[in-house]
């Protein structure tokens, strides 16, 4: 289920908005039953061994209970934090590697920590343990390659921190992967992160992450792969922490693919209804040209008129307003930005006194949303609710933000909220496009990714962390069905048989 | 090492070419040693069990000599194949299904087979046993999903064949990826395949197999994910089977992505030295406009113009000529007909009675291939050989298509190539950028992707496939580093320790 975000209003600060996810988190207690964590003791022990590597006095460790509130929850929320009993900035690998180290020693789980922007309860401490703060030290770029279109960087830096340095030394290089805003490299892989530019650039599941560096929990090390555009060279292992929100291992080291900075315009355009605004952007799509229904218009000036003259032609025959085009680059960020603060624009105009705003971010196959948005709408109506939607119209994703009048409507909102994401999945859709699933979305993976994927997934869980060491109560379904058995090998007494050109029979 | 390419002349038809790796074929024997397959008998019975619901009269088994050995190597060679012991030819999933209970019950190896294009050992079948021929029944589009520009096929089909029908159907879209001639969309994810078409649109491990559905070894069916486009549900699963080269189930249905069919045209240019086409290509990358040294340029006519000028500017900087830009889609397909027949007009060029082509499919950073280029050369010259190069320059790719006189020269060129490899290895490389690794090139992948990665992959491979039965000989290293063991978890005594608002110490 979506996060729960709430307006409020400061007294000093009125123009001061915070987002605030206000349902109760409930832990699972699988994980616990399944994996025997330290004693008390051991969970002492661990913080004073922690303590003669780490200190408060270096900034490398804390243990203050406010610090500790802040990293068990999102930094947009005071009621779901689940705080760990130690957070520890590491510098380096090594810092990393001593870590894990002391969390096998004493049976103390792991949570890795980026940006804290996660909705899902990503890196919440259900079992306590040692929160890794990776933003505070661990966020250099450690080298631009600017002549192969990359740069190998820490997990804590930003992609804004990445971008405005890479603009500050004259490259004309990106990374155009767009989540929310502060997102850091190592959150958007563990999160395999999307955005407004990904109909153009694709997801963090596409080929932005060239390698990755990562201590398992066992402490060893491993390097997916060369820093190569590409190869052949067998599964790129990459891919399989894009997604795994930190439950595999905490990644130390990214070398991240770059794209050229192209100038960019922004245009908007309204439409009669969502049918015809969704058949618009199917059909823009198809001549390959440009973005999303908010569009950004990428190259030089005579490439961004050809692209919008396209658009223009097609919206007129969908019935749509004229393009609003912005002329140049400072009318294409303020234009933008009725987008990026369209959430708030809905709390206001819905004219409550402390609006609260329930959001998801399903994805439906694109030809599935008027149909998916139409019975969602028509749900949301009977309840009586203001929904403004949201999307990313090209990747069929959409945002329903119901706006709430106060907390007495959530449980209602629960259950519907439950039918549009079953309804999702009916449609070859997924329970969740950006927000990844953390501890709020469990219950619907083994439908949507079905038993053998769930049982895949769990297998190397298992085969990576079998003591549950890293973000346990996140991600895995909570009855985790096993792979099939094979028939045991042992019974079989068949020799060694090669034939060296097929068999005799 | 790449395979061995010779140029035959047949008396009949003098225009027609083979190429013929001729470079004997070394199986390893540590798979059987780990793994006991079946008796002779086993073999037999398999055989006999299959034939019960395959048959030669409805062309869905054979045990022809000629096609066994047809399929236990390139369609390219005769020297090479190691024939599987029955070719069966599955109809739908249900029948793999009944093929690997079969495989299972009698400890016989399996090998999935498709176009029969690949030229590392991939499909050889050194322990004997059932080729399961994906190429002749399930090859079939099962759904073209046009507005969500997807669609659903057997993984059978060849690319070519899966866009012709696109194309006459009047579906303005097609898939992107072009690897050799006749690849299946089932070996194009085998192998991870890329093409001429890459730097636009990127390799098999982007975003253009949106799931897909696989039979384990185990008999348990497992689908991916879902049809959305993008989802942040977990690890994409599909991604370990991209590269995997059928050694972890056999792919029965996969939902493709499509791209917007536009308008190409192709252009090319010369450059007085490597050098100055690598820096050309960086820039033009840089701009984001095109494609390769050999230009295909995408759009309408004004976008077309447009990128054409940008890139002559650059051209003209370092030093190359003209551009000659095809003004037809038919000059485009002549002009583009030269790169494809590149590889003949070397062994033509080279005057050798009977020329042989050494060739390889090395990578390395983009920034690294003059250098890398330059160096091997030298020793090329050196050796007295004769070696045009072609590449994806802006993958950083290069073939090294050394043409022999004849085949006293190989031992040679073995080390010479092995040398090669290590140096883009050192170079941050890769020793296979196409071809994947099949059984010629495990002996580079533990340097290269690191012995935690070569674990992690051994510990997926071990979960999925505990007796060995896929495709066994292929991918993996033959000694295989285990994942660094763990403290024994029974030794604990610690209670269940779940602080709910962090640790007391």
């Amino acid at each position: 289920m979506g996060p729960i975000l709430q307006l409020r209003h400061h007294a000093a600060h009125s123009s001061l908005l915070f987002l605030l996810p206000l349902r109760d988190f409930t832990p699972s207690l699988s994980v616990a039953r399944a994996h025997r964590y330290g004693s008390p003791s051991d969970y002492k022990s661990a913080v004073q061994e922690l303590r003669s590597l780490f200190s408060e006095e270096n900034d490398t460790l804390t243990i203050d209970p406010e610090e500790l509130l802040l990293h068990g929850g999102s930094t947009w929320t005071h009621l779901a934090s689940q705080p760990p009993s130690v957070v520890v900035f590491p510098s380096n690998q090594s810092d990393v590697e001593k870590i894990l180290e002391i969390s096998r020693k004493y049976r103390v789980p792991v949570v890795p920590y980026g940006a804290g922007s996660a909705v899902e309860g990503q890196f919440n401490a259900p079992y306590g343990g040692i929160c890794i703060d990776l933003q505070r030290h661990m966020n250099k770029i450690i080298k631009i390659n600017s002549a192969d279109g990359d740069c190998v960087v820490q997990p804590g830096i930003s992609y804004q921190e990445l971008n405005d340095e890479l603009a500050r030394l004259g490259h004309k290089l990106f990374l155009p992967l767009d989540p929310g805003p502060g997102a850091t490299i190592g959150g958007m892989i563990s999160t395999g992160c999307s955005g407004t530019n990904t109909v153009r650039y694709g997801t963090a599941r596409a080929e932005w992450f060239l390698n990755l560096t990562a201590v398992l929990p066992s402490g060893q090390v491993l390097k997916t792969r060369s820093r190569a555009r590409k190869s052949s060279a067998g599964p790129d292992l990459t891919k399989v922490f894009i997604g795994a929100e930190g439950t595999l291992g905490v990644i130390t080291e990214v070398a991240v693919r770059l794209a050229p900075l192209l100038p960019t315009r922004v245009g908007m355009v309204g439409f009669p209804g969502v049918k015809q605004a969704v058949e618009a952007v199917v059909e823009i799509l198809g001549e390959g040209v440009v973005d999303t229904i908010f569009f950004k218009f990428q190259g030089s000036d005579v490439l961004i008129a050809e692209s919008a003259k396209t658009v223009e032609t097609i919206i007129k025959r969908h019935g749509g307003d004229a393009l609003q085009l912005a002329t140049t680059e400072k009318e294409s960020e303020l234009l933008w930005g009725a987008r990026r603060g369209a959430l708030f624009a809905s709390m206001a105009a819905s004219g409550y006194e402390t609006p609260m705003i329930y959001g998801n971010d399903i994805c439906v196959p694109v030809s599935r949303l008027p149909d998916f948005i139409s019975e969602c709408k028509s749900l949301l109506y009977e309840a009586g609710v203001y929904a403004p939607f949201l999307g990313h119209v090209g990747d069929g994703n959409i945002h329903m933000n119901v706006v709430l009048r106060d907390r007495s409507e959530l449980p209602k909102m629960h259950g519907l909220m439950k039918k549009f994401i079953w309804k999702a999945i009916e449609m070859e859709g997924t329970c969740t496009g950006e927000h990844g699933v953390g501890a709020n979305k469990k219950e619907y993976l083994t439908t949507e990714l079905g038993v053998g994927t769930i049982s895949l997934l769990r297998t190397i869980k298992n085969a990576i962390d079998p003591l549950g060491l890293m973000n346990p109560g996140k991600l895995y379904p909570d009855e985790l069905p096993p792979l099939a058995p094979f028939p045991d090998p042992s019974q079989r007494t068949g020799e060694l048989y090669a034939p060296a050109a097929g068999c005799s029979c």
